[in-house]
This record gives C-alpha cells, structure tokens and sequence, in this order.
C-alpha cells in the first residue's frame, strides 16, 4: 500500500470538510480524541463571550438573560441527538464518576430486595471505584464478570447491570441491546457509560430500551478537558427516580429556598449543585460540531479508518513485535485501536516526540483513537510510517522515557 | 449624612485601589458578590490562554506541561491562605453540594457508632437536602437546630456538627472556634460550609481546630458562574478519612489503572473525576486578586461598609417600612446586610433596573453583599439614595415584576 492510496481515500471521503470545523495544530497527527478531544472552531469565541460579556458585563443577571439556568438541558439536548436519547431525558453537570454514583444508587432504589450489580473487570476503573462504593453504600455486592460472560452472570438478585459500552482498552464494544434485554429479562436495570461511544459511535439508547447512562464530555464530544460529563434516564423511569445528590439544582422550586428536598420532575432531579458554567459553555458550543452531520456515516468513516489502520499495521508493525489490539468484526469494535508492545510507553512517547499523538495504556498498550471528524486516511499511514520508524530503529529505549511522565 | 461624608471615606480607604482588579461595568452598583463575584483582572486572558494555547495548541499534553493535573491542589493552596487551613489541607473541585456529599459521609464513617448529625434549620437548603440524603444513606438522623441553640443540641451520639458558618439570610455569623469546641467536647466533628465567609470574613480552620469544611467558588472568592468548590480536611483526618466519590483521581495511583480503589495519602483522595480545567483555571486566576492582601484589612474595611449600611438605612429606609436585617454586633456579622420589606421582589427588581444590583431572598429580603475588595462608600450612599426613591414612588410596584424571573 502506498501513501497516494491514503490520499485518494481522504479526496473520496464525503465527510473530509469536517476537518475545518477544529482547530489542529499544522503538521499534528491526533489520535487521542479519546481522550481529549482537538479544540472546535468557535468555541474560543463563546467561552470568551461568557467571560467577558455575561460574567463580565451582565454579571448575576446572566442566570435570566443568558439562561445559564438553562445550560444543563440545552447541551443535554444536543448531546440527545447523537445517543439515540429522547429530547427531555439527558442533563449535563458534574463528572462521569459523580453521574454514575447517583444513578447506580438510583438503580438499587428502584429494585430494592435486590442486593448484586453486576459488572465488567475491564472496566474503566473510576466506573470500578464508584460501583464498589455504591455497593457498600448501598448493602449491595459486585459481581464481575468478564465481558464474554455478561448474560451468564445475570439472575434475579441483580438490581442493575452497569456496563461501558465501548472497552477503553481493547476497544471491543458491547451487544448493548442484547444486553440490556438480558438485563431485563431477570428484572434488572440496564446503565451504560458511553465514555468511548458518545459522538463515534452508534448508541441507540432509546432503541436499545436502555434505563440509565452516562458519559463524559472531553473525549469525542471535543467539550475541552475536564468537561461536564451527562446523565441519560429512560423516561420511564422519571417519576421513580430517587438519587442522593440531592442538590439544590435538582429541586422543584430551588428559589423556594424549602428546608425539605422535593425532587424536579423529569430528568431535572438529577441535577445537583449550581452548573459549572464556563466548561459547560464550551463543552455546549463545542457540540455544535456535530451540526448536520449523521452518525451513521461517521460510523462508516470510523469503521474505515479502523479498518485501515488494522490493516497497515498487521502489515507492517507486528514484524516489530506488535500485536493489534482491536476486534476484527465491525460490529463489536469501537474507534480506536490499540497496538500491545512490551515497550508501548517509549513507543508512546517516541510517537508524540514526532508529531503522531496517542496514548499509553498500562502496562502494554499504546492506543489511538480515531475520531471519523478530523482523522485523515493520511493521517493514519503517517502514523504508521513513524511508528516503523520508532520500532526499526528502537527509539523508544530513549533513556529519557525511563521516568514516566504524572499523566501516561 | 451627605455623599461627601461617603467620598471622604473612599479617599481615605487603603484598601481603595483594590478595585482596579476587577471589571466592574461602568456605573453600575454591584453588590451582589456574594451570588456571584465580580471578573478580575486577568481572568479572561487566562482562560484564553488555557483554551487557545492548552487545549487548543497543546492537546492533551497539557495534563503535564501545564500542569493541569496539579491545578485542585494549587488553587486549593491558594484558598488555604484565606481561610486559615495549612497548605495541603484544601482541594478544589465538584460543587459545594457533592463536596459536602463526601465529607459528612466520612464524618459519620469516622464516628460509627454515633448516629445523629446535628444541623442549623437555617442552613442554605442545598445543604440540608445533602445533610439528609447522608442520614438517609448512613442510617443516621437529623437533629435540627436554632442558630441559638446549637450547643444544647449536642450529645455523644452526635456523630457531626454541620453548619454554615455566616447565614445566607441573615448575615449571623457562627462562633466557629466555640462551636468547633463544643463539638470535640461531646467527641463530635464540626463541619463548616464557608460559602458566604471565605474571603471576606476572618476564616481561621486550623485555629479554630475545625475538622472538616466546604465551600464555593463563585461568591466572595470571585471564581466565576458555577466556579468549582473547596473542600478541607485537618490534617489529623488525612490517613484516616474514608469519603464515598472513590473516583479515579482520589486514587493512589490513578494511571495505574487497578481495579480496585487505594486512596490516595493525605488530602488528594478528596478528589473524585477529572477536574474541569477551564473553571478551575478561571477560579485559579481569580484568586491572583487576593494577592498580597490582608484579611485583618478585608475585615476592617467590610465592617466599615456593613456599619455605614445599616446606619444609612436606619435613618433612610425604615420609614418606609423597611426591617434592617444584619447582627449589629461586629462579631456575629457577615459580609452583607438584609433589607427585609413585603415587596422585596419588586424593591430588588427596581433596584436593578436603577443600577443597583443586590439579589432577592424568599420571602421577603432585599441583600446586599458589600465585597470590601471593590465595594466603595459611595456605592452604599448611592444605593441607600436609589431605595429610598423607589420605596417613595413605590416603583417595587412596578406590573411588570408581578412576574418573577426563574432566577431570583
């Protein structure tokens, strides 16, 4: 394969403009959109405006005349669109670690009697933690399984079963209407983080008949880092929904300043305290990226991009050692692939000292995602090409790389 | 008392040239710091420069290069001078609500055995609804309490003494070294929610020998809309502390990706999910404007402010039916002045409308926060001169504001 055969898919790609909507650094190769998304055209200009004209200038009033109010919703509807999810069902604020908490204590709320939440090993730990902590909260117990396994492990002592849709290291992506149906088939509720799916791949929570979800807006939303993260709940599931975050946000009438919560209708309640403003605004202008574009052809363009990358690497990466970390069938693989190599963290490194951005995963693993709105074909047979470099010359044993860096 | 008395005053304040740090809108009375805090000098530029430069240019090697994994425990040192608090005692992140969530959970954690946490009935709500849902999730109950009566509601099964240090109405502020005490001599913890205190009344938690506190970023400290909180744990708690949002940034070696949760030592394992680097590099900025200022000289100046308020709205404003509504004596008063009337809505309302900008409490107050950072004698005359011109044609009247605004 030659690099001209990159170009040519990049001149074919329907969705090549996208690149323009994000401001890339010249000559940067960025595959870490799973982790940080790149910076979207506007969006310095709207975080400029909060600061300077409605902090600034309009000060307090703002909460009315800029409906900072409003702002938890607003970018909750736009995050709707993109995970299959009802207009009314998804509010934004706080982490991904925070949403999960009130929803999975929610989840054993709404089955009491029932003491297992059922999980994945391969989970993101913070998901791990968070679940481990609702458990002992909650007089619940973990039971793991392993992601091959799920259905297995569900019985009717199962209050809920919580799930990432997308592995954040192997990439391997759940059934997750199959297995929400299993979920429901024992009477348990089905909560998925969609931290490494939400705006790359196809999530269908309506159609999946999903209960609860959450997921984090600095990866493939692009919402800058640390962004808000969101929380979905099934319409369904509204009135029901008992949480114990119970901020003053989330209360029916908050500037009835009550002395006893009474939870907002609808998915308000999941609310908590007052909106962090300035990260929601860009993580809401940053949204906008997304303005007319279908998830289904970015999913075709993920696909392809995945699909190549897997290719030139079987090809020219695993003479090196490497093996390639991703599933060969579409339907259970996510945007990224990984690349296990006993020095992946030099590899890493080497990588980003050239200009080719991704990321380490300990303790073998060096991952890129490939966002389908700004990844190029060529983007991925450079990074390629580097990567041979790297390897061929085994510039990852630079001696530099023997102290890791705070942030892998 | 005349306005030159007020320019008198102003000429003679050390603490006058203050204000220059913040972009206060031309003509406009804010006395509102304490819902929102006025922009400092520099924020702006330094959210640019962290959306353009960081995020933008930088990508996601900013976690290490601009150290933004450090930035909760580097603006946490920054409130820790204001506050009284040893430098690695304070982290920033979350909202006053989650942050209390975490800490009033360890407190019961620390005191098994005891079940009851006793709390102010006047407390700001959000922190009741969370008070509650801890009890509810913790076994314990709530013993409320009068403002006046905290101490005869202590007993040893009092697991911890939560309370606001200056209320958010009245402007009563604790004694919160004699409260603290009186806590540790039934063998309870005290808890204090500084939001209307930290940095604009003298704050001294290790004196005081508190063992746990929480606050916001956007009130007094200037952090902008929906800034994050702090939160503080003594020292003598670090070890032993026990906090229930085990997210993968409270963990002791959050990239290494174990699947089960170490804490991580000392203050860090407050921490909970990924810090939302824009708002928190704005409060970080923000906090600049306490360079090099005294809080002795902050309390001088605010006491001068609230003193001259209540005398001008005693002469001025209580004819017209107005409750002036602040502790009279200087140790029990906050920052800020009440004006209590049965149209307060309206009387804020036309204030606002005149330039003068303080928020509505329900039922029936007008506050006015007076920052001594930027809040100059001459805005309190000309505040006191606009009251008593709408409270005389009886604007507060006025039809339009028999609609209330979502936000009052």
């Amino acid at each position: 394969m030659k690099r001209d055969d990159a170009v040519g898919r990049d001149l074919a790609d329907p969705l090549g403009h996208l690149r323009n909507r994000f401001e890339l650094p010249d000559g940067l190769i960025y595959l870490d959109g799973n982790s940080l998304g790149p910076l979207p055209v506007g969006v310095g200009e709207r975080v400029a405006a909060v600061v300077t004209d409605e902090w600034g200038s309009d000060l307090i009033t703002s909460w009315n005349t800029h409906d900072w109010i409003g702002l938890p919703a607003r970018a909750g509807v736009k995050i709707a669109r993109l995970i299959g999810a009802a207009e009314d069902t998804v509010v934004v604020g706080d982490s991904t670690s925070v949403q999960l908490f009130k929803l999975l204590v929610a989840a054993t709320r709404l089955r009491p009697g029932r003491r297992v939440i059922v999980t994945d090993a391969t989970m993101f730990p913070t998901d791990s933690y968070i679940a481990s902590s609702v458990a002992r909260m909650t007089g619940s117990e973990i039971r793991w399984c392993e992601p091959s396994d799920v259905a297995a492990s569900l019985d009717e002592d199962v209050a809920v079963l919580a799930l990432t849709h997308v592995d954040y290291r192997s990439g391997r992506m759940h059934d997750a209407a199959a297995l929400t149906a299993a979920a429901h088939a024992v009477g348990a509720l089905a909560c998925w983080d969609l931290c490494h799916s939400a705006g790359v791949v196809p999530v269908e929570l309506a159609q999946w008949n999903a209960d609860l979800a959450v997921g984090c807006g600095y990866k493939y939303l692009n919402g800058g880092p640390g962004a808000p993260a969101f929380a979905y709940v099934h319409p369904r599931w509204h009135d029901l929904l008992d949480q114990p975050l119970t901020g003053w946000l989330g209360h029916a009438e908050p500037f009835a300043f009550e002395q006893n919560y009474r939870p907002a209708p609808g998915i308000a309640k999941v609310l908590t305290g007052t909106p962090s403003v300035l990260s929601m605004s860009a993580l809401d202008a940053a949204l906008d990226a997304f303005d007319g574009v279908s998830m289904a052809e970015l999913r075709a363009k993920s696909l392809a991009l995945t699909d190549y990358l897997i290719a030139l690497a079987d090809e020219h990466l695993t003479p090196y050692g490497v093996t390639v970390e991703a599933p060969r069938e579409h339907g259970r693989r996510g945007s990224q692939v990984c690349l296990r190599h006993s020095e992946a963290y030099g590899l890493v490194q080497a990588l980003i000292a050239r200009g080719v951005v991704g990321d380490f995963r300990a303790p073998d693993l060096a991952r890129f995602g490939l966002a389908p709105m700004y990844v190029r074909f060529v983007d991925v047979w450079d990074a390629v090409e580097q990567a041979v470099a790297v390897l061929a010359s085994k510039e990852f044993a630079n001696g530099e790389y023997a102290t890791r860096k705070l942030v892998t």
